[in-house]
């Protein structure tokens, strides 16, 4: 069977892209997107995503990780955006369905706008912070974030008896201006450094912006620049959450399987 | 432009390879070289090949690591090989020319036979050993491969002052049978352990097979199965080296740049 995909990459988290508007892939073959998510005997990326047609929505996303699990990706879901568009399914403006639900988004240029899930809550942990954007994330201000040991204190706070057995994912995150903020992010499954999370670098804006009593945060990552807007809600909920940034295709090919 | 490649694997190294027998791409652009190679960004791999055509050989090998520098790869070369014969320049044996000069090759099923150059001595270092096959590789035997701290062993011996300034690859050996051993491989300019190591498996095998007084040494490596054969000759130096391993096409695609 020859298979054709495209290739896509946001702020540097990458992702194998195939339009099985058929449905002729077996979502149950796990092996299958371990292989193509393989950097050295497929294609490799970060995780794999098939766009299927939905009788409510534009498109359903479906997404695995490198290792087969199945989770919520921002960077992923900005992604299919973006390809869901090249192959004419939408334009501009859509609603589709993820794994945590509905979501819309906004494609302008190379850019998307993507509509994340309401945010219970910012809490403390000690002198960090803890929220869940649709993932968990443990959130540290830190001086000089270019220079921190990210992989060593992230893989500690990650294994911390607090997140047993789950873990967290781990953002480091260092003051620009006050509205500006530099995000280095430990992500679990991974296990390593990344070079952007989607839902890592939200939860650094809510605590960044909540802190300055801004609703719009600039975000530089090592893979690239976001940003999120976002509603405070005096409950000390957050609503409206829009994580933005671009959305590239990088190359398209075919694979025999 | 867009330019049409091929990604090929060898046990586990892994290359872009491009038919460049029309001359169309610039050598001389590293930043290219390093695009195509970014695992996030571009295609991803750990070199670039170009196949152009030579008056005096069947095809020419134009090798690159990830990082725009140029070397001899014997992973590489295998799979430049079979793409040739991909492209039917070659059939079943040819005769092809390399940084390091000409070599044989011996194309059979997924299978291909790579004569190495000769090599003038093992040399040895404490109780390890050292041998150039091409690239300098430092060879020790340890009890449980798998176990060994590879990263920081490798990492160690790599920055000796022996070696400076140039720095060598380390590969970790451990005796499976009389003739068939298990190799780990720390690789300079990757600075990290890769899943196999062309030229420093042969090293490992001449080594082994001087010890044991054998001919043809089979391989096991993270990536997968090599073996090499050789002639050891009464001066201490060793000829006919024969690299023996599969290389297999995974994907092919088109790129804009």
């Amino acid at each position: 069977m020859e298979l054709t995909f495209h290739k896509y990459q946001g702020t540097g988290n990458d992702f194998v892209m195939i339009d099985d508007r058929t449905e002729a892939v077996d979502l149950r073959n796990l092996d299958l997107v371990r292989k193509l998510c393989d950097r050295k005997f497929g294609i490799g990326a970060d995780g794999l995503i098939v766009i299927r047609n939905h009788a409510d929505f534009d498109f359903e996303m479906i997404y695995f990780n490198a290792d087969g699990s199945q989770s919520m990706c921002g960077n992923g879901a900005r992604c299919a955006v973006a390809f869901s568009s090249y192959l004419g399914m939408i334009n501009g403006k859509t609603r589709f369905l993820a794994i945590d639900g509905p979501h819309e988004a906004v494609l302008t240029g190379d850019q998307v706008e993507l509509l994340m899930g309401d945010v219970k809550e910012i809490s403390p942990k000690a002198n960090d912070f803890f929220v869940n954007t649709g993932s968990p994330h443990h959130i540290r201000f830190v001086d000089k974030a270019k220079e921190y040991p990210v992989f060593e204190e992230g893989k500690a706070i990650r294994n911390d008896i607090d997140y047993a057995p789950g873990g967290t994912n781990v953002n480091f995150v260092e003051s620009v201006s006050p509205d500006e903020i530099f995000v280095r992010t430990y992500e679990r499954g991974v296990e390593d450094e990344t070079l952007s999370c989607g839902t890592g670098v939200t939860a650094a804006a809510l605590v960044y912006g909540n802190k300055q009593q801004k609703s719009h945060i600039k975000i530089n990552t090592p893979g690239g620049k976001l940003s999120v807007k976002f509603n405070s809600n005096p409950d000390g909920t957050f609503s409206k959450i829009w994580l933005i940034g671009p959305a590239e295709q990088v190359f398209s090919g075919k694979i025999n399987l």
